[in-house]
């Protein structure tokens, strides 16, 4: 734990962070690398604790149209049933065989109901099944209703459609080093008024009580006008970062992370959208530079962004000027 | 009303609250617990007075769909009773038996064709009876249009899920006391840059007429970057806090309420949410501290907040300094 | 137009108001009562001067659906004609007649398609008429699909539910005089961080050219944390006023415009929303004070706010100090 | 190359704009005149780098209407060639003929499946061909939820209805001269608080290696608060403008481009919209000004906007003081 006394003390904390100060309650990393806090709630029911309908949005797509389906499948079984039950005999038009037979035409009824294609082959007779079908009908249009809202909310939800690099490295900036990720967006979407924040939150000491702590890093740009090409972030490693002086070794065995925030505006959509990631110091790698992304088309009439070097870099000799001395293992 | 001229002479005060000054016209609370301002209108119709649209995203789930059942039913009876009245004999198919049996089959009539299942067993004859069946499948299909946009909004909602502790304190806060109130978010949300605003209202006197005053409350931090775990919002009782020199009599003998205004951005939908409560003075507890929420979990990869632990505090003695002395009772 | 001479020179002036500024190219007020711009737009065709999205989601609720119910009528009545002119016999289950018999059975045909209620007494025989009927079908479905999203977007747009008072006046404020109107939300809504601008606009004359002129209005709150009762928007005719030195000969004779925007926060709906109004000189009445619209109930426990009074005045001697001399007649 | 080097040297410049700095790398024009950026994205899959919603709104209408009736009869087809494999005697009441009548008939029991309609006169009968039919209509009712979101998206979609000038000009302004183009809003919204940036971007040479740099122009006003009429942006060619000392021969010869951002509040859907568009040094007219847009109408009570004027222009001297003197060829 002496390492983690190799935090230079001339560094800025933060401390309205939304993460607590008291280590020892801590487990894991803060925040997962989807960029999702790494939290579990505990102490209400699972129907508080859960928005529906945040979950619907964020489930994948095949997930979700399997639940649609199965949705369809279960309900469709309950009326049958609920038809079976009754009496198929109340089912006029019904193919008579054997029970299967008869359930399966029940089924397909309930189906032609809770769709309301109503073919009329089958229609209800008597009061009970003609009311099950004029409910099994409503509840079929209301379900549709609600798909059509959780599809909207789906493909309309704000998304910052932006890749980050697998790694951080840090790599040699101007006279001194800097610590680098690169993001880039990656669908046919404008993003303008792009902003980064880096946070490096670390477990310290302080007399023996470990503590939470965290420090905002200084960026070379903290935003761009428009985020149409890559942006590489960097963080100069000057004698105010709180990595001053720290070697590769020091990478490699302190436990630390980088907490990344992305803010920026989609103007097809005319909304903010966020992102975030985190790095941990095992995601780091010492000594590296960046490959150049984008080159211009054989034409020379368009800049082509290759996305598939986002995470690319070379070795590079780092500075061993006094900044960055120490991370020149 | 001696105790109304307790208040610190040197606290802040806030004119433009959008509540009047002149308490002789106010009754009850300034804001309800759920944070709706405890205000009627008057002097409008009713149909202008309420937004319906707002109404209808605010009802109760239950309540909703009980509403659009009901609906159901009563437009299915009312074009009943239409085709009941022009006379069953233009519903081709329909089972003729007594008079109840004939309206259930105008009723399910009706239902087949609002919901547009349209098996067709039953169908219309007639230029009367189809004009009617044609004007009602449009209503039926106008309505579930309407319904659709109703449950997107329902739950499209910005909703700030934040949960209150159900009461304030007064704990000891480093070498003075505090007035603190815990908030959490309960749900599978990531809300950002959170703010909070306190302000005290209060029935003072001057010069023999009643005023309401309000006083906005300093707070140890007015923002926090992440509202992922829980925030105890902290007002220190300083020399400059109207609640300085403030007994624990006071609090339970004068009338004030605190009103608690949260803001914070939900990054799934991309939106401000804000919410808002208020605490009494009888809701404030003095001498106090809240329990922690939240630990690490068995494994130490994951932190637990338990919400159950939200309105959790027990018994501490309060600083007896100059600051916080007059809290001692 | 020696009148024109009579506006403080003191007064400040506003130029980036998106008005010009060459008066003589101007005609009537510069904003009508409901807040729009009072311009008309020439030089391109009628398709590309309006957004029929805006405009349908503008029209009162009785045109838009009128507007539904005829083009409802009209597609039926175009498709019944395509499938008399095919041949009512290409309907299988049509009940044959006389021609007008012959085109209502085209006609409900086409309406049951339309909605897709489909009941299947009269169904399309051949490939022309089938064909035609998938098509109609699918344009059904694709107009409620829209009017889904038009109903949608009527209700779910960000409206700001305030009323203007009908009239502004000159009222006596501290030892001056100053010119106020009045707003109130008349719905149940919650509006916060409600701002107000008022700008006056004139014609003035300069070196024997007209110019538009405005006048950007100091209030005494600009802001209010909370649009929960009426909020009386006061601007003290102070020396710096623009107003200062005006007669009520001045209000009577001169041309002049009062331009008012409010914006707010709609915190259920997590929008912003703006509302403007405008008050001609002619709807300034010198020498009246507002009464007062809210009481407490007879129970005390509530605050009732009664908009039927926000346009109530009763007389009130003006101030005669220097700022308020010239008002008083 | 020795005409770069007539950049002023005191001009601004920019760095964080989100355009690489090597020109080297680069192709063409930095921002097409639709004001998309002119970069193509490699290196991700076809489905990664499109956001399939983003370009369904961007569709022109006549093409998203055709892709959706190209779905709809692709996706009848294709159910209809599976009813026709599984046999079409399991289609009730199907009209059998030649193979070609079969297949129609499968084809259209097909589409009033799809859109639910289902008249019944052919209905599916046992197991296999009824549950394909429940999936179909399942498919369907899919379908036109996705349409409904997808119509409604569409036309809810914020944007700014502005149009800019084809060209930009280089006219007289007080004593120097100025860079100036007109923007006008053409449908029935009102814009407020209109923002506009206006930016400089030219390929440089330093040290033998070319590169972008970007130059922030100043503008008269950088915002208007109603964008009501037309507006015109101006450069003011100061001693500090990039342009100072520019002459019209530098204009034709000189490769750089003027990229403009727009940011408007649209208040009838209370949001932000922004549009850009970019003009190359061919696109700069020298020694002209714009001809007035407005005019009153023929009762004098209302303002006429022309907006076939937007890019009418008249011969104008030049300037011919310090700042102008170079533009004057």
């Amino acid at each position: 734990m002496a390492l983690l006394r190799k935090i230079n003390a001339k560094a800025r904390t933060e401390i309205n962070t939304g993460f607590g100060a008291n280590a020892a309650d801590y487990g894991g990393r803060f925040v997962n690398k989807n960029g999702e806090p790494n939290i579990e709630k505990h102490g209400v029911n699972f129907f508080e604790k859960i928005s529906w309908f945040h979950s619907m949005l964020a489930l994948p797509r095949w997930k979700f149209f399997t639940l649609i389906f199965a949705f369809y499948i279960i309900i469709n079984l309950l009326f049958a049933i609920v038809y079976y039950l009754v009496g198929v005999e109340h089912l006029s038009g019904v193919k008579t065989g054997n029970d299967a037979e008869k359930f399966a035409e029940a089924f397909f009824f309930s189906a032609q109901t809770f769709t309301t294609v109503g073919y009329g082959r089958i229609s209800p007779l008597g009061f009970v099944t003609s009311a099950i079908a004029a409910l099994e009908a409503l509840i079929g249009l209301l379900s549709f209703a609600l798909v059509t809202g959780l599809l909207y909310g789906r493909f309309s939800k704000p998304t910052a459609h932006i890749k980050f690099s697998g790694n951080a490295i840090i790599a040699p900036y101007k006279d001194i080093n800097a610590l680098m990720l690169r993001i880039a967006p990656y669908k046919n979407i404008t993003l303008i008024d792009a902003e980064a924040k880096l946070t490096l939150g670390m477990i310290t000491e302080e007399n023996g009580i470990k503590k939470n702590k965290f420090f905002p890093l200084a960026l070379e740009f903290n935003t761009v006008n428009s985020l149409t090409l890559s942006w590489t972030i960097v963080h100069p490693i000057t004698e105010d970062s709180p990595l001053y002086g720290f070697t590769k070794e020091d990478f490699e065995n302190i436990q630390g992370e980088f907490l990344v925030f992305i803010k920026a505006f989609d103007d097809m959509f005319s909304n903010t959208v966020v992102t975030r990631s985190s790095y941990t110091f095992k995601e780091i790698i010492v000594g590296m530079k960046f490959n150049p992304m984008y080159h211009r088309n054989d034409e020379a009439n368009k800049t082509i962004l290759d996305l598939g070097k986002l995470n690319s870099f070379v070795p590079a000799a780092l500075n061993s000027n006094l900044a960055g001395k120490a991370v020149n293992s």
